[in-house]
C-alpha cells in the first residue's frame, strides 16, 4: 500500500521499476509467453501494450548511439517495406495465376501448335494467319480431335473434344484435391471466413502458412481451369494474407505480436482483393468492411499503398494482353434512364432471393458434408462433382468458357465489330452512324438462341454453385455468384430492349425511348444484376459499389448498382442477418464476434458471467496463502487461461489476474533454479517481501512480477450491451465480474459468443424467417 | 445482495424490472437530464445504451399493432430519409453557392447588358455574336470602364476598372463580415476543427444550428466573390453538416441522441467534401479519415449514400455548364515516366515545407489575434486585408481572376485550341498530328511571361493566405493550398518540359523522351503539386489521393500523387505531427482526444486520477448515510458531473455513480412532490428498503434509481496507454480509479488531455523541431 501512495510523488518510469525492483530472480521474464496456443484467443490490449513497450525501447536506445538511431528508422519503416513486398509478391502470383489459367482452360479443348504453352488467344495472336474477323481461327491453335484425327467437324470429332474436355476437367480437380488433402488441408474453400476470424484475434497455426501458400496457389489454378462453377477472387485474399504472414516472419515487430501482426494481414487481404479486380479502392474498403476488425487509420493508409503496389505489379505483367487493370473492363455509350430504375431493383430482388438460397442451400449442403459419410470421401466428391459439371457444360457454349470469360461477354455492349451471337442483331442497311452509338435494333436468331442456352446456364449454375462451394479445394464465390447475376441481368436486358424497340408507343418507353435512338444497354443489365447477386450472397455494400465503380470508371452508374445493391441486402436481410461468411464461421464454430451485430438485449453482466449457481466457485488464487502445489494441482484440474488473484477467501477482493502460461513457466523455472522453493512453498503476489517466520520453513515463490495488476472489471450490474461493445472495441480475452470490489466471476468471449448466440435464438423476431 | 444472487435464475427482463420495481415515486424519470451542457463532453456509452433501450420499445411495440408496426418500420427508414434529405439540400446549396459566386466574381470586373444575372461565360455563351476563338468577348459582356465612359481601352479604363474592383470586393467583404459579426458568430473560419470536435462528442449549442446555416451560406458567397484567398470546401463541410443538424430536428430518433445526431453528421461531412469536389468517394473517406471520430460501418453505407444524392443534386443543377460532376476536369494524354517520380518528389518536399511554414505562420498570427488588440477588430482586419488583396490580385491575371478558375487552368493540358498564355507554344509549322497528341514544343514569349506572373502570384498566394485563413468570415483553405501547389507545379513541370526539349540527349532524358515526343505534362507536375501542398496542410493521406483520383478518373496517375502525397506528410510531419486543424483545435482548446496520437508513456492511471495528494479528497456520496442537505451543499459547492457513491466512508467500497443533473432534478422533484422530505431526510441508495427507525424520523429519499450501478472502473495500476485507448474507444467522460473495490479517485476525459499535452511537452522528442 505504502509503495502505491508514494507512487504520485515519484515520476512515471520510476514508479514503473519500483514494481520491478522487487528482489525477483528473473530478470527478462519468459520471453516465450508472449505466444498463444493454437485456437485461442489473443488479448488486443496486452498486444498493444507490448508494442508500446517495444517501441519506447527502440526510442530510448536510438538516442545512445548512430546505430541505434538507424536500427530505429528502419523499425519504423518497416511496415512500409513489408507493404511493398506484400503487394510485389501477390501481384506477381496473381499474374503467374492468370496466365496459368488462362493456358490450362483452354487446354481442355486444344492445344497450341507453335509453343504448347500458350493459350487460345495467345497462340492466335502471334499468328500472322489471322484476320480480325476470325481473331479465334488460326491454323496453330488445333482442338483435340483435329490433333489427334484430322477432322475438325462431324459428330466424332465432337464426341473426341467432349471425351477429352471432361477428362481433363477430371484430371485437373483430382490433382487438385490429392495436393489439398495431402500437404495442406487449410488450402481448401474460400478462406475468407477463416480469415476474418483470424484477423478478429484466433490463432489457427498453420492457415497463413508456407505450405497453405504454395498448395493453395498451385491448387486454385487447378481448381479453377477443371472448370468447376468457383472463382480465384477469394482464394487471392487467402493467399495474399499468406503472403502478409510470409514477409510478418521477417520483421520481429510483426512476427512476435499478433495485433501488429493483423494489422499487415488486413491489408494484406486488401491487396488481394485489388489484383483479384484490379480495384484498389475497392480492395482497401473491402478489407475495411467485410474482412478487418480492428482497422486503425495507419492500416487504412497502408492498405491502400499494398492494394496499389499489388495492381501495378499485376498490370506490368499484364496477364490479360490489354494493359488494362480490371479484370472486367467495359465502357458504355448511353446513359440509364429512370424508368430502368425498376428492372434494376427487380434484379436486386433477385440478387437477394439468390442470395438467400444460396447460403441455406450451401449451408444445408455443407452441413450434411459434416455430419453424415459424404465428409469422409472428400476426392470422391470433387471428382462426381467435377464430372458432372463438366458433362453437363460442355453442351452449351456459355458454360464451356471459363466463367470469367462468360461474364466479360455479358457486360459488354454490343458494338458494330462485335462478333458474339449475343450481339447478331438484324441490322438496319441505311444505317451510317458512328460504331459506337448503335440504335436499338430486332434481336435476330442468334439472340433468341442465345438466350436460351443462357436460360439453361443459369439454371446449371444456380444449382451446381450450391454444391460446389465448400469442397475442399479452393473455391471462390464472386465469381460464379457474379455469374448467376450477370446471365440473369443480361436476360432481362435483352428483354426490356426488345420491349422498347417493338412498343415505342407505349407510355413507359415513349418519354426516353424515340425510335431510332440507342435506349437500352443490356450489358449495364448484367452488370447491376451481377452486382446484385454478388451484394446478396456477400452483404458487402459501399466496397462492391466501388469495386463495381472502379469496372467502369464512371459515375453515371453508380445509382443503378446502389438500387441494385441496397435492394438486393434488405431482401436477403429479410431472410437472414447473416452473409455466406458469417454464415460458414458459425458453420464452424469460430469464436467470431461480429462488429455488425447489435446485441439489444437486457441481460445483465450477472447472467452470464461463470460460475453459475449450480457449479463450483471461481478458480482463484489467493495473495499470499496458496502454496506451490495448491497451484501446481489447479493447473492439473483446470484448463482455463487464467486465474484471478484475490486478497483472501474469506473478502474475495480482487487484486489482479495471472495468465496461466506465465504461471506455469514462472513455477517450473523456480523449481528448477531457485534454490528452496518446494511444494509447500508458499506463493506470494503481496507488494512487500513476506516475513519468513523461521528459517526451516520453505522459501516463499514472489510472483508478483507476472500479476496483472490492472485485469479488465465490470461490475454485475453491467448491462451486456455494454460488455459487448467491451470485448469487441477493447478485443478482451476476458473480464472480470465484481461487485463493490468484491469477485463475483469471470466472462469471457466465449461466453459472450454464447449468450449472444443464446438470445439470438430466444428472440422471436430474428426467426420470423427461419 | 439476495436480489443479485436470484437474477440469475430470472429471465433478463424480470431482472431489469426488479431494479425497477422498487417502491419509488418517479415513473418515467427525468425526461430531460439526457440533455448535456453547453461546452460538456457527451457520454458516448450511456448514449448508445439509451438508443438501445428506444429500439427495445419500439420493437416491442410493434407486435401490438399494425400503426406501431408502420411507425416502427418508419423509424427504421428514417436514416434513410435523413441521408436523402441532406444530400438533396446539400447538393442544392452547393449549386445555388457556385452559380452565386460565378456571378459576383465576375460583377467585380463588369456586367451582362442583355441579363444582370448572367456572370461572364453565361452572358457570352447566349450570345449569337461570339465566334469559338474569342469566347470571353462579346458585346453583351461590358467592363464597368466601357459601360461607364464608353472607353474599353486606355490607361483611365484600366484605373477606373482596378477601382471598382478594389471597391468591390472591399463591399463584399465588408457585407460577410457584418453579416458574421452580427448574425451568426460562428458561421466563421473553414469549421472543420470544431466540426471534429463536436463529432468527438463535444457539445457546442448553435454551432449548426439554422442561423449559422443561413448566415455561412450568403456570406461564405460574399467571402469567395471578394477575391480573398480563401475556398469554399471546408466551409461547404460545415454548411453539410448544419443541414445534418437541421433533419435530425424531425426525428426525435436523432434530436434526441447525441450519439445518433454524430453518426448523421458524419455522413454529412462527407456529403459536403461529395460537392465540393464532385468526389463522392473521396468525401466519404474524408469523412472516416479526417473528421469522424466513432464511424461504425452503417455509417459509411450512409455516408456514401448522402454524398451520391448530393453528387447527383448538384449535377442536376449543373453549375459549371459542363454536366461534370468533378470541381477540376482533367484528361492528359500522356503516361508519366519513372524519372518524372524525382520532380514529384520534390514537389512533395515543398508541399510539406509550404505546409509547416503555413501552419506555423497562421498559428502564431491567430494566437497573436487571440491575445492583442487586433482581435478586437475582426471587421477593420477583414478590410484592410481585403484591400490589401484586391490591390495586389489585379494587376497579376493569375490572381485576378477566381482561384479555381486558376487552378483550373493549371490542371489543364495544352490542346492544340488552348488559347491561353500558359500555352503559348512555338508551334512546328509542318506539324499534322491528331489534336490531342500534340510534340512537346519550345515554349514562345507567352510562357515566359506566364512564369513571371505566375512566380509573383505563387509568392503572393503563400503570403496572404497565412494571414487570411481564421479571419472572422467563412475561409476554407484547400483551394488556396492547392493553388500554392499547383502554381509551384505547374512551374516546375514547364522546366522539366522545356528541358527535356532541349536536351533530348542528357542521359536522364534519353530513355524516354525521344525528338518530337509528348514526354512531359506540366498540368500534371500543377496536379500534384496541388496534392503535396493540401497533403502538407492538412496531413489527409487516402482521401486526399481518392479525391484526386475521382478528378482525373484513371489509376494511371495515382503513383505520382501518392508519391507526393506521402513525401509531404513526412516532410511536414518531421516539423510537428500535427496538421492544421488540428493546430487550431488545440489553439482553441477544445478537448479533443485525437484517435491518431499514440500514447507512448509509462505512466499510469495512479498519476493522473484526481485528488492528487496535496488536494483535498474526493466528493463522494454513501449508500445510506448523506442528508438531503449535504447533498444539496455538495452540489452547490462543486462543479463536478457527477458523485460516486461508496459504502460508507470508511470502507470507501464503490457501489455506483450519480450524475449531478439527475440527482438536481431528483432532490428538486421530491421536494416539491414528496411528502416528508425535508432537508434532514437520508438519501439511500441502498438495494433494500431502509428501516426507519421511528416515525417521527424525516421521510427517507430512495434514488437507487438514478445510480448508475456500472460505473467504469479501472484499478490505480493501469497503465495510462490504456487507460486513453478505453477513453477514446468507448467514448467514456469519465472513469473511476480503485483499488481492490476501495475508490482511490476520477479521471475525466479533460484529465486524459491535460496528461497527454503535458507528457507532450516533457518528450524531447517531440519537440526535437520546435
Amino acid at each position: 500500500m505504502c509503495e502505491g501512495a508514494s507512487s504520485t510523488g515519484a515520476t512515471p518510469s520510476e514508479e514503473m521499476n519500483g514494481t520491478g525492483n522487487l528482489m525477483d530472480f528473473l530478470d527478462e521474464p519468459f520471453p516465450d509467453v508472449s505466444t498463444y496456443e493454437d485456437f485461442h484467443t489473443i488479448d488486443w490490449l496486452r498486444e498493444k501494450s507490448r508494442d508500446t513497450d517495444r517501441h519506447r525501447k527502440i526510442t530510448t536506445k536510438s538516442k545512445e548511439s548512430y546505430w541505434e538511431l538507424i536500427k530505429s528508422l528502419l523499425d519504423a519503416w518497416s511496415g512500409w517495406v513489408v507493404m511493398l513486398l506484400i503487394g510485389m509478391l501477390t501481384g506477381t502470383l496473381a499474374g503467374v495465376i492468370d496466365l496459368a489459367v488462362d493456358w490450362m482452360t483452354d487446354l481442355k479443348e486444344g492445344v497450341c501448335l507453335s509453343a504448347f504453352y500458350y493459350s487460345h488467344e495467345q497462340c492466335c495472336w502471334t499468328s500472322n494467319e489471322t484476320t480480325f474477323d476470325d481473331r479465334d481461327k488460326c491454323p496453330q491453335w488445333q482442338k483435340w480431335a483435329e490433333l489427334m484425327t484430322g477432322h475438325s467437324e462431324g459428330a466424332g470429332a465432337y464426341v473426341l473434344n467432349y471425351f477429352l474436355y471432361v477428362l481433363w476437367a477430371l484430371l485437373f480437380s483430382f490433382l487438385a484435391v490429392s495436393l489439398v488433402r495431402v500437404f495442406a488441408p487449410y488450402a481448401c474453400g474460400s478462406g475468407i471466413p477463416e480469415i476474418k476470424t483470424i484477423l478478429s484475434g484466433f490463432i489457427i497455426r498453420g492457415y497463413l502458412g508456407k505450405w497453405t501458400l504454395l498448395i493453395k496457389t498451385v491448387t486454385l489454378v487447378l481448381a479453377v481451369s477443371s472448370g468447376l462453377s468457383l472463382g480465384k477472387e477469394g482464394p487471392l485474399v487467402h493467399v495474399a494474407c499468406c503472403c502478409g504472414n510470409l514477409f510478418c516472419s521477417l520483421f520481429s515487430k510483426y512476427s512476435k505480436n499478433e495485433g501488429k501482426r493483423r494489422e499487415v494481414l488486413s491489408a494484406a487481404a486488401a491487396a488481394g482483393v485489388s489484383v483479384a479486380f484490379g480495384a484498389p479502392i475497392g480492395g482497401v474498403l473491402f478489407s475495411l468492411e467485410e474482412v478487418s476488425y480492428y482497422f486503425p487509420l495507419k492500416t487504412l493508409w497502408r492498405s491502400f499503398f499494398a492494394a496499389l503496389v499489388a495492381a501495378f505489379t499485376l498490370r506490368a505483367i499484364n496477364p490479360f494482353g490489354n494493359s488494362r487493370l480490371v479484370l472486367f473492363y467495359v465502357e458504355y455509350h448511353t446513359p440509364w434512364y429512370m424508368a430502368e430504375l425498376v428492372p434494376f431493383i427487380l434484379l436486386g430482388v433477385f440478387g437477394g432471393l439468390w442470395g438467400t438460397l444460396f447460403i441455406r442451400g450451401n449451408i444445408a449442403w455443407c452441413r450434411r458434408r459434416k455430419t453424415t459419410l459424404l465428409g469422409k470421401y472428400p476426392v470422391l466428391e470433387v471428382i462426381v462433382i467435377t464430372g458432372i459439371t463438366a458433362v453437363l457444360a460442355f453442351p452449351n457454349p456459355y458454360t464451356r468458357r471459363s466463367t470469367s470469360e462468360l461474364i466479360s461477354e455479358l457486360f459488354n455492349d454490343c458494338g458494330a465489330l462485335e462478333s458474339s451471337q449475343l450481339c447478331d442483331y438484324v441490322n438496319n442497311p441505311n444505317m451510317s452512324r458512328p460504331v459506337d452509338d448503335i440504335p436499338d435494333r430486332p434481336a435476330g436468331p442468334g439472340v433468341y438462341s442465345a438466350l436460351w442456352q443462357l436460360a439453361l446456364a443459369l439454371i446449371f449454375k444456380i444449382v451446381i454453385t450450391i454444391f460446389t462451394f465448400g469442397m475442399k479445394i479452393p473455391s471462390g464465390l464472386f465469381i460464379p455468384s457474379m455469374a448467376v447475376g450477370a446471365i440473369a441481368g443480361r436476360i432481362v436486358g435483352i428483354a426490356v430492349e426488345q420491349m422498347a424497340y417493338h412498343h415505342h408507343d407505349w407510355i413507359i418507353f415513349k418519354n426516353w425511348c424515340r425510335p431510332g435512338a440507342d435506349c437500352v444497354t443490356p450489358g449495364l443489365y448484367a452488370m447491376v444484376g451481377a452486382a446484385a447477386c454478388l451484394g446478396g450472397v456477400t452483404r458487402m455494400t459501399v466496397s462492391l459499389v466501388v469495386i463495381m465503380f472502379e469496372l467502369t470508371g464512371g459515375l453515371e452508374y453508380i445509382v443503378p448498382l446502389m438500387a441494385a445493391a441496397v435492394t438486393s441486402k434488405w431482401v436477403a436481410d429479410a431472410f437472414g442477418k447473416e452473409g455466406i461468411y458469417e454464415s460458414h464461421i458459425q458453420l464452424n464454430g469460430y469464436p467470431y464476434l461480429d462488429v455488425r451485430d447489435e446485441f439489444t438485449h437486457r441481460t445483465l453482466a450477472t447472467d452470464v458471467m461463470r460460475p453459475r449457481r449450480s457449479e463450483p466457485p471461481l478458480a482463484v488464487l489467493t495473495q499470499d496463502s496458496t502454496t506451490v502445489e495448491d497451484v501446481e494441482t489447479l493447473i492439473k484440474d483446470t484448463d482455463y487461461n487464467g486465474f484471478p488473484v484475490v486478497v483472501s477467501r474469506e473478502s474475495e477482493r480482487l487484486i489482479g489476474f495471472v495468465q496461466r502460461r506465465e504461471l506455469t513457466v514462472a513455477i517450473k523455472t523456480a523449481r528448477q533454479k531457485q534454490d528452496g522453493v518446494v511444494s509447500s512453498s508458499v506463493v506470494y503476489f503481496t507488494e512487500d517481501n513476506p516475513q519468513v517466520a523461521e528459517a526451516c520453513d520453505p522459501q516463499p515463490l514472489k510472483l508478483r512480477r507476472i500479476l496483472n495488476l490492472s485485469p479488465f472489471t465490470v461490475t454485475d450490474h453491467t448491462p451486456m450491451e455494454t460488455v459487448v461493445d467491451i470485448f469487441r472495441k477493447l478485443g478482451l480475452r476476458q473480464c472480470l465480474v465484481t461487485r463493490s470490489g468484491r469477485l463475483l466471476g469471470i466472462i469471457t468471449k466465449k461466453d459472450v459468443l454464447r449468450h449472444m448466440a443464446q438470445m439470438m435464438n430466444q428472440d422471436p423476431e430474428s426467426i420470423m424467417f427461419n
